[in-house]
């Protein structure tokens, strides 16, 4: 028997003050529905009760990896992601392609939504070019995105980001947050970058050309969190399943690069509402066929609830839902497990800790009474309420791959 | 948004052989059940699955202070809440005046209930004038009970209890539970401090007008809980809320004044079912105004259930219901947690480790289908079973006041 793990992040929700119902509950999702009616349910603390978690540290808690072991920032999943290989001491920051004045305040965190298609190649070549005392790769992951990758001995993660909290707010300098002369060395590395990021963009062509067609220049880089590449056990060793991932995003994307699984091109996979979702379901029936553990993550539901767009929540939630469907129909023999790796307000635009929905289909276990896939029906599932790290162990009892610990 | 914990001591029960049913079942309180219609409903392992907690035990775990790790005894939280200062190294003891006959058996642990309009101030006094090798304070504390505080090093909190289990039986000597040279030093002290509190005491005028009364003397003073000052985290630097204490008993102020929260006064709050609970209320509003965070601990629900008295329970129950409606209509943008830190068994006259009710009112969680405050219906609580040390982070992520650990 194969398993398939779909996250959709940040799926459920806190009742909404304008609606007074959650966006599942308005959602119109009939295979997410019939899932949880002939599946088995539950609540899921990711983290902890209480505990808000991140989609890092909460990916890293569902593949059985103990986040507050071995979290060590954002920046090493994300560069990871972007394709670039991370060694014991390297230290890793997720970027922004960003817009500053003359001063370093921040006009926009992502250069008006710059694109590959306005020219970010160019840009990523020359910013590879910059002096610094160590080795370093400068890399463009999706869109705005980007990342900086410093490579080599006497270097720390401990170090401030530089994104200020607001637009508006002048850029931070990078500092250590620990005292540590590998955390001055690193900080002093990122703070030229940052410098000389501004001085080659500033005034080049392709900045010229947005300025002229009236759009934020991509005029700075903007790092943050850093992190010393963790040690994460090979996830065919920990659980001696071969996994795969399905993902468009960078850091889930680089989770599977760092566990050592194999890691599915969807190019059309953009973590916005716009992703092809059937790709992503194909990709997964395909993945199945050779792997005995996929990932399949939907970001598409998180984004719209940062934004506080409740309708942009309910159409992603729907778009999921067709593809939930098609993977119904085109799997055999599979335990499909549904879950968010957090709960997102869509009135608070954040992440909270109100336990997420999980739901087991396809399996041999027995059902429970709930009948469709809301927060609150979630309340009188079988499973009761779990954490993250119990589900990779439910799902390897479910298809028979655990052992007997004793006799 | 600001947040109130209420914890009725000892709320819950097991069902009592002559009714059939908990005072719970039996009690009018219908403010309690249409918090628990309204809200997220649940049950709590204060300490864990059949761990059965003393109050002080209890409220560490519920604060968020692990009470494997910091409790120390009862003495200690007595002594603070008799408005003592602590320092590192000191011993708390928490004492009753007593009557014994001249063979040191125990005839009253309470002196006939004696109150301080029956003279204690003078006989507090004159309690501190006893010469013993260290520095110490001996100081009422509510009714019959008093607190010895014993300062200074070479001090051991291992030392047993003086009050034996039952009236009748002989007043232990004091020796240590742990060889060492600073138990044996400590119990010598606190042995000549009984002894001498009875020469003192025998023939005190007090008891001589008592005695012709026909009422017990306060003849010795018997210590018992013995306990070095505990290592407590100030409140606010651990959650970064604001912190205020409400409380009849001495053990809960003292809790407030370790950890560093304001205590109120409240003179006319008893702790028995006399108490002034709308004085209580009064004080949480008032409280709420200018902190982020409320204890408000009922203490008149506990004393009967240990006396096996159901009427008085239940009357308890009643009048604590009387506050919580008042408390319902004059707070906002407040979450209300309502629990009991153990539960007691009128039958039993003593705590048990049955998991207690926990009902959460007035935040924005999704609410489930329990419709009354009854150890039964929170069976069905959407919050299923969590534990003590779960409370406070569930009320951080609640009132929004929580760190997002990852990204």
């Amino acid at each position: 028997m194969k398993s398939l793990l779909i996250v959709i992040d940040g799926m459920s929700d806190r009742i909404l003050k304008s609606y007074g119902k959650t966006p599942l509950e308005m959602a119109n999702i009939p295979n997410l529905d019939r899932m949880a009616k002939e599946g088995l349910c539950g609540i899921l603390d990711v983290l902890g009760v209480g505990k808000r978690a991140g989609s890092d540290t909460a990916h890293l808690s569902l593949l059985g990896y103990d986040p507050y072991k071995f979290y060590t920032g954002r920046g090493p999943l994300e560069v990871a992601g972007a394709g670039i290989k991370l060694k014991e001491g390297d230290v890793s920051l997720r970027c922004n392609y960003a817009t500053t004045d003359e001063n370093f305040n921040l006009i926009s965190r992502t250069a008006g939504q710059i694109s590959e298609k306005e020219g970010t190649g160019e840009l990523e070549k020359i910013l590879n070019e910059i002096e610094l005392p160590i080795d370093y790769e400068f890399k463009n992951s999706l869109g705005y995105r980007c990342v900086l990758h410093l490579r080599g001995s006497g270097l720390s993660g401990n170090v401030c980001d530089s994104e200020p909290k607001k637009e508006g707010m002048k850029i931070n300098e990078v500092k250590p947050t620990e005292y540590s002369r590998e955390a001055e060395f690193t900080s002093k590395i990122i703070n030229k970058f940052i410098n000389n990021s501004y001085k080659i963009l500033k005034d080049h062509p392709i900045n010229l050309k947005r300025a002229g067609e009236g759009k934020l220049p991509a005029n700075i880089i903007v790092p943050r969190g850093a992190g010393e590449t963790p040690e994460l056990e090979n996830f065919y060793e920990k659980w001696k399943l071969k996994g795969a991932v399905i993902a468009g995003i960078g850091l889930i994307k680089g989770l599977g690069y760092l566990t050592g699984m194999d890691v599915m091109h969807i190019p059309t996979a953009t973590g916005y509402i716009d992703s092809d979702f059937m790709a992503k379901g194909k990709a997964a029936v395909n993945a199945l066929k050779d792997h005995d553990f996929v990932l399949l993550h939907a970001e598409s539901t998180d984004e719209p609830s940062h934004d506080k767009d409740v309708k942009g929540k309910i159409t992603a939630l729907e778009r999921v839902d067709e593809m939930i469907g098609y993977l119904m129909e085109n799997v055999s023999d599979t335990l499909i497990v549904v879950l968010a790796d957090h709960t997102t307000s869509t009135d608070l635009g954040d992440h909270t800790a109100d336990p997420t929905p999980i739901v087991l289909w396809g399996g041999n276990f027995i059902p429970d009474d709930v009948s469709k896939l809301t927060e609150k029906e979630m309340y009188k599932g079988g499973i009761h309420r779990i954490r993250g790290s119990d589900v990779m162990p439910l799902i390897l009892d479910q298809i028979n791959k655990t052992k007997k610990f004793g006799a």
